[in-house]
């Protein structure tokens, strides 16, 4: 197999698009694009070096992660690059062009837990590019996000005429980028659990930076400049262990944490609106596998929480707290929570979204330019950003349009592969214009 | 008035009976008592010297007990006496005639929180007896129990010719009771609210005890020598406190003590089954008065256990201390218990059924003898009981007989007056066989 | 004691604070009104032919009622008039003046279970006027509100010099008022009980129609034209009844009301929120009077429901029902519910908002006029505003600042009584601006 | 492979024991008895001629079925009578000897879903007869009842010498038996799911009846001839359906199944204790697999009653089912429910409880007879025992001691082998003496 650096960004997203792989398993993705940038010339921070490998959320257990990794060597992941994930997925390039402003551009790898359709008319089904791993799937262009990616780096890497695709936006009359261009490969952004690890590092500190998603309801040409205000969203997984016992013979000998659980689940939907913004709250992934005849000795459950207002997040999280602590204390359980995801919410700033918007009107193929909206989806990009500004810097978030026939996280979603091509050619102008 | 001491056993229940006072409240029948035993030469201990004053359960508030005081003054309580149960109702008299055995007897004088019926088919209505004060009645015998703890007292006292009423039983060729004759005189039977108080001073050192129980669905002239083995119980109040909020505006301020009392009340009933015994719990007294726009500041409740297991009991005590303190936590409430009522099962000793057997088999009135049988509702003489037992003395408690036409705790109870010289002839009669 | 007629509106509010009547018990207020009126020439329309006596909620039982009238007839309301509000409190008042628009004029008369603060530096205490009815109060300036009524319906009585007060606004240069005038006396505002009964006759069907509130939070000086969008409220009580058993000797054959109130407390605070709008809920009111040792055989309780948008609150209804006979059917009882107080939401209409506006402007004594704000409580005059709306009509609600030291419903509410003639002016005005 | 008719029962249970099959697919076992009982001359009722094959319970969904035959017939059973259990598995099998009385004999042949201990100190891994299927063990014994049950037929089915095995109890100086010996080979006794269906055909309609059970806590040479009185069970299962939606965007959109099963939990806990007998309830199994952000559509659950009276079940399961219904109910679900296990409680009859416990005391290797005990698990032979005793009939149930490390249902639950013998000898006694 060639190596993604001669490839077209349609080629690259298929090719990703059939090698689902979701959070934190992304080391064939992970492997392949190092070995891309690699070959491009970027200065590469892979795994333990691009992320804080403590605060990564949601994390499989040691099992899963080494089947995914012999599963990716399988698939034709460069043993080379594939041993240096041994740590974790995820990964940071950054080529310097002069002593202009640092700029930050994020990506995300990762996949969804979800089967692809097989359908005929499902276009990967049809055109031989459909997920290989049944349960796991690109559906929610990730895979294109991370050809967009791969596709940035080539624009900059310059001279390479070899490793231009035939599609690629070449905006041949711009001043050249005189700054750096840092590019962040995220793993795990499904469930908002690799975006807080990816802030934890000095990378993030960056002088302007923007993250970008494709689709989201809307055509190929149209792009979104400042899409923010997102919910801020934690996910919590929560676990009550009790003790077993035989309920006919001694029902007193157990510690029911089934009984417990139901507690908790009646008090986190009761838990208090609040007057300071929208609130949610939502329980799921119950499971108490006991017998019938037997007290329950461990049940199960994650839920989430969110709100337009920080304030009223954090009221919900310590009254989360506090009813699965009561409702343990309540059955004489003992509870453990981890949070298995998280994310802030943010405001994209003007001059950045000027920028954006500014690129977009001049770039190929975009006939929209919206400059600013509600993301009305939560988004881990949001640690990122959050990072940036507070140490001074400015970023956005944007939306690229991308048509497709069903919903983001369902079985038949695709993206139409010219908007690829938009979304480069809006980031590349875009951080030429920031920087020369 | 007469003092009680000229008075058949027949007048003075029919002046209690018209002169009902709940628990706590006995003030006209304990000084009504104590003249009385004071003129029949028993040595007096009276009020705080008859019971531990830090030990009662379930008291009324200051004005509630000022009230009664009051309201006992004006219906003729002697004044001289009445001032000697200013920290509390209650009393103990004894009398010595010998150095035999110290036999201990208990009578409780309690009336219940009922309305009395006024339907001329229930005699105390239609012969003038019937409670003059609404809302209180002496429905489960306590009337009874004080007559003939005075007429056990009167027939020991001897001599005194004129004090004996002509239904008075006269065992005249009975051998002379050598020991000493201790009457305890309880208040608060109802609600298990002052055995434990008058279990806690030296008074119980007792070598025999007996208490007794008239009617408890058994006809007149049925004696039944050991009733025992009822279910313990313990009754609890459980305040939970929060905090008030406009449930509109600022619904997130609240911090609330209805939701903690109502997840309190699910986990309760919850509490598991024991196979050590019958278990059983209810809940009820729950008052959450805050307006339905306000968040519950303050929600009352109160429950009670119960058990013929005595662990049984110590495990729902602890189970359901460990959902109120849960609840609370849940919600963010505090919460503050208090036990209000308690009582132990025991297990009558076969010398004293036996001894009892004996007298009832040789006393006027009766026709049938029961040497055992459970009883079976909670009894808080199980404080006293397991004391002596404790010490080493022997106690049972004994069923007599009464005839009536509704049941315990009805507004239509009352107890066949016969049934009064039953009792003071087979209690005589077995005081009398244990000291000679 | 003279009439209002010939008082001034500070002498009538003050006498109207001293004998505070709570919703539905406004006899002696509606006899002195109507006793007022008929002395100004106004067609009155009394009682039953004021409302819709079916439609009233939260009615008190007739004993409060019974007694509440005999209070009434002590404490001066003539006798007279008394007898006309038998069926129910509250009426209407209507004079013509000309073929013009209709113009209605809403005014509440209530006051609320609050009893009053008897401190020093509270005015109506150290004056002399202050609430004789422990646990009544005009806590929310009720009794201002009747004052104004009668100072507008003075206003347009003219001619008979005798009855205007010194402190009455008096725009002598306005064109005269050519169309009818119809003031509406409401009961029982508090709550949201009366509302919906005033709107469901044909008095309500005018052309223009403003209703008005003094305080809010506001000056003394300050106008606002148009107040809208109060959340939309129902209240609602509940009954459980179920079947009582003595707790410990059967359980099994209880049927427990108490239980499914609990889980009714648990499922309405677990109510879904809306992507519509703001939703509230909350429960108060409960009471399970049984004992500790008996199932609870009737357990009530109360809920309210907001929110901004009507069909959340039809949502949160629904919902609320299910949650109610679900709870029910769990524990085998029964439930009954009814509505004791509900208000919609409403917007003012442009034309009535600058009609008030103007008017304001031109008012003695407004130094500031806001056109609109949100109203942040409810109020059941949105029943006539949207029947009058319904109808063609156009409506605005009004708020009159009245500086007070202590917030509305609290013990030391109380009212700068110059507004009383601010308001009267202001209404005057705009009643004549719509009208000639 | 021999056919189970010349092996010993040692050899019989050891192969049973390696290929262990749950509840309802004992395809191979029962092929395999049916050859057996074939050649030994029994008359043969197999599969929907042995049961009600509508009345089976928890019966698992078609691919398992077809998966477990399949794996039957890979594993040796007889494919011409493995086709002869299409419809179901088990069987009856019937000899007739004269005209004597009917007497049934009742094993059950099903194994459970625990994976057997593969540690070298528990025989079955020692000796190689372990359980080739991860998941499936016979750890209650059932595997040497179903050998049993063909030693019986063996040691009846006279004549054929070579069908004896060495080990095999030979009562030469007995009465030949002059009756019908019928002989029920159950499947899916664990959970209570198959003695209902064999409960209901005519095959039933014996005069004398027994059924038995190895281990039970008690040592080889130790027989209990009436063990009795287990508690009745129902076990039920249930599925609550709702309606998901996005739980951030459109909550309200959503019917919450998990909340509905929340409040079942409780309630379900919250059934009244019951005063005519040991009552017991729980929950397991709890499953609500919808993600964290998405209302839950659907939430399963288990639970089990268990009462030693029979009106307290019927008492729990009305109310379990009114706890359900009134669940879904509140949360604006729909809950279905299906029974899928089922014992009721019984007494064992004198005559067979003294016929088997003379029977004992003759056989070989029995050192201690007890006449009767409770049997403190449920049994759903009790399905069989009551329609016996119903129509006239005789029953009991025959506890045989069999000394094993480990309890029932336990990894390393095994049984003496010597046992087997004991009970062949023990039954086959007492048919003889039944029938002579």
């Amino acid at each position: 197999m060639a190596t993604y650096a001669d490839r077209s960004l349609r080629e690259i997203r298929r090719d990703l698009h059939a090698h689902p792989e979701v959070g934190w398993t992304e080391y064939r993705t992970s492997a392949l694009v190092a070995e891309t940038l690699d070959e491009l010339g970027y200065t590469l921070h892979l795994g333990a070096d691009a992320l804080e490998v403590e605060a990564r959320m949601g994390v499989p257990d040691d099992d899963d992660l080494a089947a995914a990794r012999e599963r990716a060597a399988e698939a034709g992941a460069p043993a080379e690059y594939l041993d240096r994930f041994e740590a974790t997925t995820g990964l940071v390039a950054e080529r310097s062009f002069g002593p202009g402003p640092v700029v930050g551009v994020r990506v995300d790898m990762d996949a969804l837990p979800v089967t692809e359709s097989s359908e005929a008319d499902h276009r990967p089904a049809r055109e031989g590019f459909a997920s290989r791993h049944p349960g796991e799937m690109h559906a929610c262009g990730h895979d294109g996000h991370t050809a967009i990616g791969l596709g940035i780096a080539r624009a900059f890497a310059g001279g390479d005429a070899e490793m231009k695709a035939e599609t690629e936006a070449e905006p041949e009359d711009e001043e050249p980028f005189d700054g750096t261009l840092r590019l962040f490969f995220q793993p795990a952004e499904e469930g908002l659990r690799g975006g807080l690890a990816m802030s934890r590092t000095d990378l993030i500190e960056v002088d302007r930076f923007l993250a970008l998603h494709l689709g989201l309801g809307r055509e190929t040409g149209t792009v979104v400049a400042g899409l923010d205000r997102p919910y801020a969203s934690t996910k919590v997984q929560a676990r009550f262990e009790g003790r077993s016992a035989h309920a006919g013979n001694e029902p007193e000998a157990g510690r029911n944490a089934l009984q417990a659980a139901a507690a908790a689940v009646q008090g986190l939907y009761g838990l208090p609106r609040d007057s300071r913004g929208v609130t949610r709250i939502n329980v799921g992934e119950v499971h108490s596998p006991n017998a019938q005849n037997v007290v329950a000795d461990a049940t199960g459950l994650r839920y989430e929480v969110r709100s337009d207002d920080g304030d009223a997040v954090e009221a919900l999280l310590a009254g989360a707290e506090r009813v699965l602590s009561g409702a343990a204390r309540m059955h004489g359980v003992d509870v453990a929570t981890s949070t298995v995801g998280e994310a802030a919410t943010f405001e994209a700033d003007d001059a950045m979204v000027e920028a954006v918007a500014d690129a977009a009107r001049a770039a190929d193929g975009v006939d929209r330019v919206i400059e600013r909206d509600r993301l009305t989806a939560s988004e881990d990009a949001a640690h990122l950003i959050r990072r940036v500004q507070d140490a001074g810097g400015t970023a956005t978030y944007v939306g690229i349009g991308a048509s497709n026939a069903a919903g983001h996280h369902m079985p038949r979603f695709d993206v139409e592969e010219a908007a690829l091509d938009v979304a480069v050619d809006v980031v590349t102008r875009t951080v030429r214009g920031l920087g020369s």
